[in-house]
């Protein structure tokens, strides 16, 4: 249906032409759900054990208030994730500008890889520990350096030594260890953010403290610029289909991730909460989530197309 | 709280490196949306406008689904997203592999933006369109250069002529357009398409494309390399909130995502679909949205934390 008003030259066919670093990227996917597993396998799985989801399920009220907002999802939600931001924050005894929502901790972290990483620039984590992080520094062309495990847990001061060795832009460490299950007390991890090395920001996956006993979550002062905080709603909270996760940070870096986030992609804001009690009894965790969540998408504003 | 078996230097507290990209960024966010417009004056605004958020809201079986949904939301959802896909692909009547399911439009241009520019890198779009394209291009160092408006329409020809000028990795227009609400007949994109330079990828954004007249969707053959086509439901289908949206192009294009998206950001998966038929009559969106979305999140697998 060629237009008599375009006149150019013949076009070849050529297609997109990416970047180097994507098209030094492997092409594979790095993660193959439980579905696509049975999809694959041609039979159902007996159990979901693969992404420790949280078999309890949404607290009730959740799940209500989940129900009671689907007729809200015509509208964006508020880019800010305000009221959210303002309970966590008081949760916390943190400011506002501390915490940052975004779509899960997968999500938060690939946007800090972006603010720091360009390629060539060093990285340490440990060998065995969260892929998904990897996968986000290799995404933007970072050099991982990995240190063993110590005693099935990750071991702060080979981390610490190798950050200092290779001058990483972060080191990364989660405490309890996903997928170990083991943790440090929190004087350790203490001690590790007094050993940052000058120009190195250490990554703090607390994914699962709500599960950890007394005296795991460490004690940080909110604008500590050594260190940004992890957690998310998709484990304690059972909430992992809804993606939220958040960060505690310094009000500096909290403020970067507007420079580059997509404004659109959390699920969630809050309509009331009182903080969840969740601690393990005899090795179960037993969790009482009273978060009331609803489905209204926290996003942007201006005209927009999509 | 200091580990004694910690003895490094001490540590000046210079907080993270960021990259010299993020550095030349501007501080100012993007998007400030009606919520934050309403706490700024310290009243409600009369009516949301700004966002062309679907005032007749989604569909009641839509409804229905998402509140059906709710207490699933500890599962992490599909990461492959495939019920939705292969409805989508049969709706279109293209291949599973020429489609992408995203958290949003602007999500998957975000994605796009970077697969393909680096700094330096040059794209067209027109002066006045749609800002979130530019945000994310701008986010990985691309140079806009921007084609004046021609008649209330965004300009095929100019946009074309520029591309070829400035050799363009990325050509953006959107039929119907935003904010000029104008289109074109689908002749006259599919003549632009023919006349895409030789390394040029089209970006068309068909947002609104359900809201149009006969005879505006271009017919694009599925695995054609020149263009990749956006669609979503926040408009005709009333699931602003629920921040999906797709891709259509060749397969190697949309597997290219794989290398780099957030693999959990897009909350909705499929249970059931009729297309919804949306005609403008007399200027005003008529629309039946028979999707069954619910909330379970689009998302990865492996043993994760957040």
């Amino acid at each position: 249906m060629p237009h008599p008003r375009f006149a150019l030259t013949p076009v070849a066919m050529t297609g997109p032409r990416y970047t180097r670093l994507i098209d030094s990227l492997p092409a594979t996917v790095p993660f193959v759900g439980p579905e696509e597993h049975e999809r694959l396998a041609g039979r159902r799985f007996t159990a979901r054990l693969g992404a420790n989801e949280n078999g309890f399920g949404p607290s009730p009220r959740a799940i209500s208030a989940m129900a009671a907002a689907a007729g809200d999802a015509w509208k964006y939600g508020d880019s800010t994730s305000f009221d959210l931001r303002t309970a966590i924050a008081a949760h916390h005894d943190v400011a506002v500008e501390n915490v940052l929502v975004g779509e899960g901790i997968d999500g938060l972290l690939g946007y800090l890889c972006r603010l720091m990483i360009e390629p060539g620039d060093p990285v340490v984590t440990s060998e065995g520990a969260y892929p998904t992080f990897n996968y986000h520094v290799a995404g933007f062309g970072g050099v991982l350096h990995k240190v063993p495990y110590a005693g099935d847990h990750e071991d702060p001061h080979a981390l610490i030594a190798k950050a200092a060795e290779v001058g990483a832009k972060l080191v990364y460490i989660a405490n309890p260890d996903n997928p170990m299950g083991t943790h440090h007390p929190r004087e350790t991890i203490e001690a590790m953010i007094d050993a940052v090395p000058d120009g190195t920001l250490m990554v703090l996956d607390e994914a699962y403290v709500e599960f950890a006993d007394d005296g795991t979550e460490a004690r940080i002062a909110a604008d500590d610029p050594r260190v940004i905080r992890m957690r998310t709603f998709s484990k304690a909270h059972g909430l992992a289909g809804a993606r939220v996760g958040y960060a505690l940070a310094a009000p500096g870096l909290i403020a970067a991730f507007d420079k580059i986030r997509i404004i659109s992609a959390c699920a969630a804001s809050l309509r009331q909460a009182r903080w969840p009690r969740c601690r393990t009894r005899r090795g179960r965790p037993t969790c009482v989530s009273s978060w009331q969540a609803h489905a209204t998408g926290s996003t942007r504003s201006r005209a927009r197309t999509g």
